[in-house]
């Protein structure tokens, strides 16, 4: 339809240009959208006076189920001329050519990609709460399952894999947050701020939002069609949680390598080699680990995109649309797919018996020896990480530590330490460990119920949360389809 | 103090591996909040009955003032261990031996770099507001100051140079709600956490966040050291900020231009050159908008850096941290230079002379053969691009168009059209579009008004929540220090 | 084709797993390329003894146009298993069997990716060829057509649009350039690499290598199968190009401003509005500048995906390949685009008229008081600034210039001065300017024209050295369809 | 110096807008070459008769130590403008005012970074040599050390350290190639370019060039002061390198970990944990690790800040080149680093007693059936598959494998096998494996002995071709000292 606009100033156009600087192909998913915009513009047109009901009626029973019958063409300059095309084809340009009355191509393309976006964002929190009921159900498996806590990659002091899984969930809850508080400031309405100075045409702002279930109006009109910070919002939100996906994604890497042997990936999410027969690679991991990465790279196409533009509306702006729906696709996947993956991990038990692992447990050695035999903290820790030094230059483990060798190590510093035997047994036991690691949020089996508890709370609140939104946005459509039925209803019944 | 952990399992170390690993020179800022930790961390120990009063008051009489004394050195691994042997080397082993129970480097840093981003947040909100009310000053100036709006840096509709101001205003309203909604989730205390564990010994790590002022305590132990989420949002925030920022910049540094001459910066904001004595350079506005780009750049550092890592504590975030510091004192920078540079703005005014931009007007004279002769928008959109047409082929005005050219125009279409010469005239003023766009939003002069009004109590509302916050600060901090007061007074009055 | 590998270690296989991380769709481009990696291979193993020729034969009768024939399914796990398939299936399990001897998938896919990758940058060096002679036949007609030549956005001095556009030649030259380098290094064949460690058959690397064309061996197979540097070179080439597109761009979109007015779009590559009959937008120009910023988010993502990895094979590297061909999709789209706008741009004349464009000569007015007056360059910078000063204040041009004025300024100054009017007008006439800038690289006609000159050179050997490189490949691959040939042929004439 | 430039014009200048826009600070590096170039451009001036000798002679007077007295100072706007401050001062307007006659700072500022730059690239090829150096000596001692090559992070085929260490010289050298191109590239000499259109003064920009030891004038004047691809270009080369560091940074890290326990990292090279005595951290890796994501962040920082601009010169440059400083400066010292890291590496032999390593023979197994067995390769796969399988489940190592299973095996495929257990045994034995896998690059000791001699070669030619490079800037700076030397001789001693 650059017809439409080519019999004013610019006449002659150029077919590959046309086609170089279409949006139509990611326009697709706006369609359904630009036809709802469409039709609540043309509702409030009518109440407002603007254009006559007659007319506007003969519109809706255009627009009516116009994206099921309008197939999108590279020829078409963008999806919102498509439309306005078709409008005009079956009621002729005395009532078509009144369809763009008030309105732009400026605000009706930011409404449509709000409205859109608005779904994916409710279908990114729901997989998010999927994923979330998944983490809790194998939390509830896991409280008792022990696994070392590692930093620097290094084995650090024992935890438990619920105890693990949780400070996933709440890394991906902050994650939900930040996608929530985006969701309010896409949820407003640019339609009626035009080109980017409103319209001389007594509208009604509000009353389209309303229609389109938008919870408020985007104010000034220049920022109603310049402004792409709610695109930059989702995909910095998406950023930050590809980093806390790919963070969980590597160490399940690491851990089911044959070397670390925490978890078993199953065998029908793992594929071999096609020479090594032995080999069972954890391709889903590795895809979803390097899939996080683009979604980083969209953020930075869009920001570098953003930028060096000047502030307004820049052809440029289109552009950046198809990051947004690449990011978003990508994370959707790879949430489904990691709902279906967590329930699927064998995590391996007993692996505390391993001589390097015994040494988790060293920290409370030395705590051991500040709360029962008065050595202070630093000294407690010299003198145990001395012990500790002659059992690995041994080929020994931790609790192979004796009495005699904690006094030695502590005769060099000039104290005298007479440790009873069973003190060191007990402190050295990774489930003792666990056990008196009860601290609010650490793992012992007690704390981390309860911490499981307490979000299967916070969890159904935001699930109605989510649904709450949803059902917003399925009334509201609702409510347009009526209006604009009874128009239609009220033109037949003379 | 590399000397106190090297007593036990490690004991060479190479002084140039010390260098290069050291995080030393970052650490610099964290110092205060560092003794901060360490006295609230004491304070519940004794609290608790973890160590005795008279030891922890021993350790108070060193942390007092410590952050005023202690001067951190290159040989220095890091803060942590510089404030431990400075406590030991005052009180001796058997009691400074003690400060590090129950806690680990992992929760401490976390914890101070949260503390340290609260008060540069804090700032960074007051310079958002300060920028805020000095864009309301100016716009209440700039009511009737007429500018062409653009898009695709072409002219397009009049609009005022406060409704522009304004849709800034907006822009940063949003990055001032990110910012804040951050600060939630940065105002959270990872003390007790531990190594990654928690800890065996009865602390309370309600208390220690309340002493240090948090709003919560952040639960998971894993998480607690191991998330850094909280500083990548900032960044993200501030990059989208950048964005915005950049963009206004952008649309200054092309209206001063000698060709658009819409704005003239003051001279003292202007530079030369060494060589061309006409020329006045904005150097001001490049120069930040090439750090909005660093600030860019800061974000996909850190996101890179992070993306590899598996979860919990890896040194690697240790070098995240600068970045967060860099982008932030960019940041800042820019905002206050921003608040000084606004009011000095010369706005040029009449600039609606000019052939191209009487052009801009165009849309209304549209709307009017709608509203006033009855003709479909797009149809009238068609007769006036061809009468514009052949109003540039003969170098003349919008306003020299004729009811004979809009009749010509009209019959190609088919249509018979008289319009009367002062409807012409009536729509093609500037001043008289901007009256009539006044749609919630647009650039009239009362919606604007109205527009500024409501953003003066969003600002002054915003700036109490702000006050408030740090308020809340300084509260817990005077409360800290007068606990640690009567500790030390009991002790010299027994 | 995971049932051929799912025969032994591995058995079962979900269809979404495989279908999650399968390559299929990004491997459409490489089909071709593997069956003739597969022919190669296969020519190689006959001719040192490892099978036997019958077989062979057997083989290459299914691959000889296996590519136009077989179609990928999504449930295919990869384009190497569907070839291997193929061959199994029509040869059997005792021939087909024996494909896959001494190498690997990982060796295979770095080569097919080389190999397409190789004639993307013969297409594109030809197109970054084919643009440097559209900017050479501009030049020719532009060596006298003057434009202000700006820096920090604001006028300089006079040059000429052939000027400029050789500027925009020679950043080119040196993309060029990167991307000839680059050449070379992604021409080196892995093939015999296997998986990481070579093979215990007796193979010939170089004779692969040859058979494909290749320039050498990629000699360590540890690196041969990690390595993606030539990836992110490429990737990192057209970034630094895309900068230079998008600084041209940028340009034209500033100057073809009704402001600047320095150019003017052809209608049929700009676009109007929906509403604003007036507009006239060079959209084509924006969406080029956009899409260059996806062009370094491609980078991003890759270098993110990669930084991560440990060395050697991980399945992340898949995730990288898209991103290359995105990223020469886009720019060689942009190419060709600017190769057809650049000579349809009508550049405006005689703009010097315009009061502030006459202030560009003024370094030229103090060079003169330098070489006909001695005044030391600095005091001359300054004099003729006061000047300025006072011609802007009073809106005059710098040629109203008079000796009297320049006399004035000296005086304070402590000089004595006078000018003869006939030196000033010289100095201040922007073509005597251009003409006198005749040093080695400025913008004279003589200078510029001998520059034209060079170039047209260099651009034809470039020319020859591209069309060598792509006949070379096409040599080989004539010469591996013979050798197949000739098989295919003794077998059929026993 | 904003003084000696405010005279004119500009009158009025605020000290923080001077301090914002300063670029003094990343001066400091820049002063010498400024001096230089200042240097080379009055012996210009004199040769060419556009000052005369006398005049030049005092010039050379305060330039001589010039950059050894002067201190760079906030309230100078940038170093250009102090020595030509200082110049005056010292020579007075009459002579020192000519100083700045046919240049400009925009030309200047470009020829003094590419002068820093050279030094900092040749720096860089010899930390890379000298890396080179480091690698194959270690090589050397790890012809016959057996590490498990891994692809998917599990583990794949035997193959040697000494064959691994080769892999990351490869991709180094590669690095080093990009390294020298882009060396080419900036040793172009921008002087005379003026402020973008040469001078109208008979300069010689080929013998400023000369002077300055570049190997090239950079012609097109508009590209000489607009370009700075060649810092994008260094800064790019910088990360693809930083992604070939931190992939080998990232194999020692995992591979040091206990579970791994390839390579132990000595104690001086490990740091342990404030409260877990038992830590030894990599902490150096990791810190490695982070900083090349900081190189990464530096190259985005520039890319998004150049591709926002239009051509020629904008301020924004300005905030590039401390970008550039950093990258280098951090990968410099990583480079150091990793020369005194390597040599000190203990990898442990004898890890294929491991049960999981003992499977990486496999391949062989099933080459071996093809060799000597004639079933054909996928077949064979399959079988020692299924055998695998069984193995596992069993506990078993693949040298447990019998005739029997194999049969067991291939009779469910319908074959008949009978399998000599010799055969068995010396296709299993991983040091078999490697000797058998000598095909070029190739990990068997006579192959990794021949790669390791042929890089001895060629690193020694490139250590020539870099020295050869620095002693001809040493060249070109001692006679530009001795030009200047005999100028001032000859004036003493008239």
């Amino acid at each position: 339809m650059p017809d439409l606009l080519r019999k004013g100033r610019l006449r002659s156009v150029r077919g590959d240009v046309v086609k170089f600087t279409s949006s139509i192909e990611s326009d697709e998913r706006l369609l359904k959208h630009v036809v709802d915009i469409n039709k609540a513009h043309i509702v409030m047109l009518i109440e407002q006076g603007i254009i006559d009901p007659a007319a506007g009626t003969q519109i809706f029973d255009v627009l009516k189920d116009l994206d099921g019958r309008l197939t999108l063409k590279p020829s078409h300059e963008d999806v919102h001329m498509a439309v306005e095309e078709e409008v005009i084809k079956a009621t002729g340009p005395e009532v078509g050519g009144n369809l763009h009355i008030a309105k732009s191509r400026n605000d009706q393309v930011s409404t449509a990609i709000r409205i859109a976006l608005r779904e994916e964002l409710i279908q990114l929190m729901k997989l998010t709460v999927d994923l979330h009921s998944t983490i809790l159900s194998s939390s509830k498996e896991h409280t008792e399952t022990l696994i070392p806590g590692y930093t620097h990659l290094q084995p650090a002091q024992p935890i438990t894999f619920a105890h693990y899984l949780i400070s996933f969930y709440d890394a991906l809850s902050r994650d939900l947050d930040r996608v929530l508080e985006a969701y309010g400031r896409v949820d407003q309405c640019p339609m009626g701020a035009g080109a980017l100075a409103t319209t001389s045409f007594p509208i009604n702002r509000e009353r389209v939002a309303e229609l389109l279930g938008f919870g408020s109006v985007l104010e000034n009109s220049l920022d109603a069609v310049a402004s792409r910070d709610f695109i930059l919002e989702t995909l910095a939100s998406l950023s930050i949680m590809a980093v806390n996906v790919s963070r969980f994604v590597e160490d399940l890497t690491i851990w089911c390598t044959s070397e670390f042997r925490l978890i078993e990936l199953p065998d029908e999410f793992s594929s071999t080699s096609s020479i090594m027969p032995q080999k069972k690679n954890p391709e889903v991991l590795e895809v979803i680990r390097a899939r996080m990465g683009c979604i980083i790279g969209d953020l930075i196409s869009s920001l570098t995109m953003m930028k060096g533009l000047p502030s307004s509306y820049n052809l440029d702006l289109q552009e950046v649309t198809p990051k947004l729906w690449d990011a978003l696709e990508v994370m959707e996947g790879s949430l489904k797919m990691l709902s279906k993956l967590i329930p699927s991990l064998d995590v391996k038990g007993n692996v505390f018996t391993r001589r390097d692992l015994t040494f988790t447990t060293s920290t409370e050695l030395a705590n051991m020896l500040v709360r029962k035999y008065q050595i202070p903290f630093r000294t407690a820790h010299n003198i145990v990480g001395a012990v500790i030094k002659i059992l690995i230059e041994n080929n020994q483990r931790l609790l192979d530590t004796t009495p005699e060798m904690l006094q030695e190590a502590a005769k060099i510093l000039g104290l005298t330490l007479r440790v009873d035997m069973e003190d060191i047994r007990s402190a050295v036991d990774p489930a003792n460990f666990v056990e008196s690691h009860s601290a609010r949020g650490g793992p012992s089996i007690k704390e981390v119920s309860r911490m499981i508890d307490a979000r299967e709370t916070t969890s159904s609140r935001l699930q109605s949360q989510i649904s709450e939104k949803q059902n917003r946005l399925l009334d509201a459509n609702r409510k347009l389809g009526q209006i604009i039925g009874s128009y239609l209803e009220s033109e037949k019944s003379p």
